[in-house]
């Protein structure tokens, strides 16, 4: 390999809404390309511009827009899959990639809690990614797996971090309010959104205590003790198109002042700064000393969306702190987060 | 006075979001009629339908249209106010007009707690209107003054108000997804919120802690001995018209099943059944059954506005029980509110 | 028939939006009542309220709430049936039931320009009614079929209407600005209207220009002699939940002035005065005068929703006039659309 | 002045919404750099940091966060001034400017229609600026103004300009959905908007016919002659944040197929093209061809938001030729554009 030949990557769902996120972060990534895209059948045999509906502010990458879409199907794919996926898919299409021999980077829920597939951030816990070598997948084929957290979990883990290491965290009260990006597209119906709130989102709830858990959790010889604070969460959905807005209370193990915690925010850096991996974002955690800040149509592309932002930090009379988090939902969230585990991945030398 | 006569009542800021709404509920009602209205000077003289940047959805009631503004002076008023001014305006004014003998029904923050004034929820604390006779306005001249609450505590102190009675609350959690409407008109400019959320309403996370706890607090000789429980609340501004949507945990004094708890909503009937005030509703607190509910575009308009929502009612991993609740913020949580304190004062003998 | 008896009512595609709008409106109905209700095959046996996903701000109506879904089948149908069916399955079932002896008051495109089947707006065209005696399933069995025209359409004939019989037009630009709730549930995606506006709506500009053509057309011996008016629209979906908006210039035949275009609006009653139609309003065109309306969230109630608004009148420097138009596109542009034709069709003893 | 030094530019107008703009647009040009701001007399004195509520979606350059707002007062100022006044104050202070010797270079409405004041868009009518030899200003002190259109206007220029050169244009009939942030901040109150659409800006129709006129109209020897076209429009306020969507027709002076508008619409470069001006577009006007495009939130970005897009062009029943037209209101259609008139200004040596 040359010294700037690309590696090249696979997309699978590549016409969703994450697919197409992926399709456009990786326009001009220095390290990888995007050479082939699976979605579903229907599709199969089209250009990307034909099958897919585009929707990202910027145009379809000219190299992409005329590639067509593959079978679903490890035979031909890179050795690099982004798998884009729901659920239910990902449970049976993600193991078959990951045993034909493909690193499957996955956004999907499917495999999170799998207690040999590692659940990363990697400013928050690189070092989960050992559990690689305990995969089944890994053993036979070389090939493995590695997810990143639901969307409104990865802020609130970012946010947490720091805190956590410095000060131990008890417990959590958090309260979100999610972008209509999260369920993809067509998703939510504007009849159910426009002008109103909804306060529910299926398994929501669910995910943010058990993926907070395993993200600060500690790793141990073939699986990580998750982290052993509560949380509480609310999950509505609201009218905002990218960003996921959270109202935090925390219950600290250790006291701390509000400069202490200010200055948690602000120096971390978290586990992967001697790696100069592309997409990670010179501050990971921005604290807005501005009163009503942050929000998300003003502060989401902060970091070009892989930064956090922290804001209002006041004590809580109920726990001992609270402030509101906003991360971008679909970049730090998604794509974005899947994009940095690759990178990860490739500077730890998983990629050959 | 004849069986039909209704009693004349005044509107101080009736140009205002708050003061349309008044004249739009008092438009058919059986014991009131608007006689007189007042605004700021630039207003003076002036037809009401001239004055008023009418914005509700039904049409200006017709006698109200070509009523003239009057100055804002207690001389020719009415001896029934109903006040929706500024704070900063009503702590002049108020006074002023309870001073001169008349019946100040507040929808302002100015008094809401002093001592001598009663913070009302009919349903919940009928008996605080006793306070009146501690007023030195009311020793004085026969005037007096009664308040409602903020709109962010109106709904949640009525949601509170059976569990404390049968259980006792020892803490609340709650956060806010606020209307606009909330914030009256002009109010929020659409560039601050138009696919956004703002995290942050000036003052309502303080009034929310200390208007609750005296609504539901216990009527002394003098004064009111607000409720033992702490609340902890995050208020956020949505892209919302009408309704505010709180996502809320407590902890309970005694345990209460969930059966217990939906229960104590459903029987909760109130301090006023017997009074047939008009604009009481026939629930005050309805337990919505859908996973997704309630919710402000679909749920608002229950009983007429002054229904109070709850839902998804769950356990909470860090207090007891988490639930949604939704309340109309313009009815319930203001004009409708002072309507209702003014029937109640009425059906009490108040107005003589 | 005793003097209450109501006539017994079928709705097809009674759990879409189109359908849970009739079955809202003919709650209180003094002449109709609904006595059954289809809809696709997987709610065939279920209750209403389990099978619908009622989108109302009003609660469903006890009674129907749980009335069972039957098949879609003549056989046990009431002999009125208000169909809300998509076009590709209404071609196929209107013909049906009219063909089995049942009166089909249809809100579906499929039928409106057949030359024997009435599109009818009854204040504009009740006498188009006439042309059901020359309808094949009339002489069969009785059965018959009448329509009403597409949302966009509605307010723009109305608007016409008396401006055409009193001036004559010659050509018409219309630019509407259409609400969401015109494509159904759980039709346009969040994603696609929150915060902006699409420039395409399928096959609609085609609509507009026929349907209105035979709107106000002229009844000949069997079929509708189409007005002779141009008419060229653009349409757009914009972020309103319920109301069409127009921008509409007109050029007349004849010179009128404001005043007169105004008078003709205000002096209009159309052709049912006489005939008592509970869901006819008082007052079909309200023009406004304030210089900024109609607008969708502050005048789509008025007369029910079923008067149409103008407002903003003045000259074009292209054609003669242009002004504003407003209409509630799932009432009087739907379902009260189809109601009214009901109520035409019982009063001119169509029902038997 | 050495090869790198750039020519510092003083903001009149710096914190509202035109100003930011600038300020944001400015933060890397190759050839300006913002040495000066002013702003109302209540800001003077303060970092621009502490006077601006800053609502660009960029975070304030550091440089201008700690620039003092200046008086607005020619002396001290630079020579080259962007302003960006409301038409009141504009009418008072660029004068003072142009006569003091400065170059004006103006985003207000309140000269636009001056005789010797060029309403120029770059590529369309840079021949304009001549005028400026005509202005007294000039003559006097060496100052003074041009001027950029209304941002209903500018797009709506683009997009006739190439077929108003290659067909003639003799008619258009425009109704525009516009942004929010056309109407500044505060501005349009959010009760106004959200979920709604207001068929009403002030003088805004009226700006439409002079204003495209003078753009596309000839120069002669000390003014220009308007060109000849009528133009017809309708002015809306919809619930879009950036962006203002036009639905158009035009009756052209000859014949022309959809290929050749389509192909004068691509091919066009405009009369800047040899100059190398750092933000013009490379393509001026970009023809979509999906069938529901441009679309405010999809499209509004291209070309660093100089660039405006049509689509849907198809036959007019009334006119010729019916399009759909976008283009971003406050970078192509105020600060861009003004942005790029100084660009023109600078390459043809009139900053000296």
């Amino acid at each position: 390999m040359t010294k700037t030949a690309k590696i090249p990557v696979g997309i699978l769902g590549a016409t969703g809404t994450v697919g197409q996120r992926f399709i456009q972060l990786l326009e001009q990534h220095p390290w990888f390309e995007v050479a082939w895209i699976a979605a579903s059948e229907r599709s199969f045999g089209k250009t990307y511009e034909e099958a897919a509906k585009w929707k990202m502010k910027t145009p379809i990458p000219k190299k992409v827009a005329s590639l067509k879409l593959s079978a679903a199907d490890p035979k031909g794919a890179p050795k690099v899959i982004f798998a884009a996926l729901d659920a239910d898919i990902a449970r049976e299409m993600e193991p078959a990639f990951a045993g034909a021999g493909c690193a499957v980077i996955s956004n999907s829920s499917a495999f999170r809690m799998h207690p040999q597939v590692p659940l990363v951030i990697p400013e928050i816990n690189a070092d989960h990614i050992k559990l690689i070598d305990s995969q089944s997948w890994r053993k036979q084929s070389g090939g493995f797996m590695v997810t990143n957290s639901n969307c409104s979990v990865m802020g609130l883990a970012l946010a947490l971090a720091p805190l956590h290491k410095a000060f131990g965290i008890e417990a959590i009260f958090a309260v979100t309010m999610q972008a209509i990006s999260g369920a993809g597209y067509p998703g939510v119906p504007s009849m159910d959104i426009l002008g109103n709130v909804v306060p529910f989102i299926r398994n929501e709830e669910e995910k943010m205590q058990e993926e907070a858990g395993k993200l600060l959790g500690t790793l141990k010889a073939h699986e990580v003790a998750p982290a052993d604070f509560v949380i509480s969460s609310h999950c509505n959905r609201v009218a905002v198109e990218d960003g996921h807005t959270e109202s935090i209370s925390i219950k600290l193990k250790k006291r701390a002042t509000a400069e202490e915690i200010i200055a948690a925010w602000r120096d971390f850096r978290g586990m992967v700064t001697d790696l100069n991996l592309p997409f990670a974002p010179e501050v990971p955690i921005f604290y807005d000393e501005r009163p009503d800040r942050p929000q998300p149509r003003l502060d989401i592309e902060r970091g070009h969306g892989m930064t956090v932002s922290c804001g209002r930090l006041r004590p809580c009379s109920l726990l001992d702190w609270k402030f509101t988090m906003l991360s971008h939902n679909t970049i730090r969230g998604a794509a974005g987060a899947a994009l940095l585990n690759a990178e990860l991945l490739k500077a730890k030398g998983y990629f050959g």
